[in-house]
């Protein structure tokens, strides 16, 4: 299978280091993913793949191999590093010898067409990327149709792919260039705007029956502005029972979407 | 409030940099904590401070200020640093100015005698000591009674402390010298454990009444072992939609913990 397989020059390393900036993944389309089961997730999502990576002395997973032969027979180069070389391009402590540049980044708002129903989260400014890419695990496991991303850290960020495990790869994540837009796209589409807050709202064991909703979650350190609060549909607090006055934002978006994934699941939603 | 405030020796410094370091935090029986939430926490907590360390050129808040009085009347020592002085022990990059040593360290499983009902976060090998501080933080606004923590990062990691926001300090934190202690330790008080995996268990959502549990979360990237899990009282598994195959262990005791908040402020668990 490696027949085809090429070497790096210098120049491409940079190339493939420049996509750890911001400016450069969007200039460019692509992202920089690194590890086993991430490549496999941007194969396995479909996403054109313009290269992948191998440290042959490190790579010994069959998995990982498959993901190769995939990733060559939809169109990949094939790129042998020396170890050397591999550490040049990875971020990792101990890396596992795969990494791949691949054509994606979070899909326009204006093109997103929502399911009839169904949950979306929307993180509005969210900085942390490690909490960007639980988000979107947690949303993806929650059964969510989409992520709308407003603002904060990019989800293509290194650290916020690996904290999604792939799944950023596979689900739906959608670029809200404000938030405006973001509630002008729910209201146009009738998905009423749920936001979390951790006070004075309606306890979220009390809420009604809800059969779509986009839920809005905020920035760690201050969550949403007093102004979005208001101008969302719906309110929720998530009780609270010691002293800590809020939860981390990934936690607080699988307590809420679960809880509406509970709900559904016993049809206590399903109004007409 | 100054006047008996004293600078700190190169010795002194070093001194407090080497609790960075799991064993000396555990031969000395102390740790070190910084920024603001965290030393009002550690006050408010009762725990004995040793020492408060100021960089007063850069501590502006008066909530910190009122901390390092209520320390000082406690006997803590009231240490003043230069700028340098106080990067030499902080691990943040933007310090706010304000640390602390303190006698803390989590309290022998054999010595804790748990209230007659409610919940225990139990943690088996976390080895994130950002996740284990969220889980601290998580279980504390769940009304956890404690969290027991076996094997892995230790709780007074400085990253475990940061992301706990302070409520290691308030809640109570319990060491578990083995696995089979645990157990021991919750059959002896008649407590189910309740196991949380990613598959082949009960639905959380089907669990029938808990009224007390001690619920039990793996490690990050293996999950709870084989055995423990069958060793379990109950297993439960959070039902997943989507492509993720697991959650972050944060996030899964989050939903687990919550939902069995609901259901005791429903008065679902009040079986007799």
């Amino acid at each position: 299978m490696h027949s085809t397989s090429s070497r790096a020059t210098a120049r491409e390393l940079r190339h493939v280091r420049a996509l750890r900036e911001r400016s450069e993944r969007s200039a460019r389309g692509l992202c920089f993913v690194e590890g086993i089961r991430q490549v496999v997730s941007a194969v396995e999502g479909g996403h054109a793949i313009e290269a992948v990576y191998v440290d042959e002395t490190r790579l010994q997973s069959s998995v990982g191999l498959e993901a190769i032969e995939r990733a060559v027979r939809g169109g990949a180069r094939h790129v042998v590093l020396t170890t050397a070389e591999f550490e040049r391009i990875s971020s990792r402590d101990n890396p596992v010898g795969l990494a791949a540049v691949v054509h994606w980044q979070p899909r326009p708002l204006a093109t997103f067409h929502p399911p009839a129903q169904g949950l979306i989260l929307a993180t509005d400014n969210v900085r942390d990327p490690g909490n960007l890419g639980t988000l979107i695990r947690t949303a993806d496991a929650a059964g969510c149709a989409a992520v709308i991303v407003h603002g904060g850290v990019d989800p293509a960020h290194p650290t916020a792919l690996r904290a999604s495990l792939g799944t950023t790869f596979l689900a739906t994540v959608v670029d809200a260039p404000t938030l405006d837009a973001c509630f002008d796209w729910a209201s146009r589409h009738q998905i009423p705007v749920l936001a979390t807050t951790a006070r004075n709202a309606q306890p979220l064991w009390e809420l009604g029956p809800v059969r779509s909703a986009v839920v809005l979650v905020g920035n760690e350190g201050v969550g949403l502005g007093e102004e979005t609060i208001a101008r969302a549909d719906l309110r929720v607090t998530i009780p609270m029972f010691g002293s800590a006055t809020s939860l981390n934002v990934s936690v607080a978006a699988g307590i809420v979407l679960f809880e509406l994934a509970r709900r559904r699941v016993a049809g206590e939603h399903l109004t007409t």
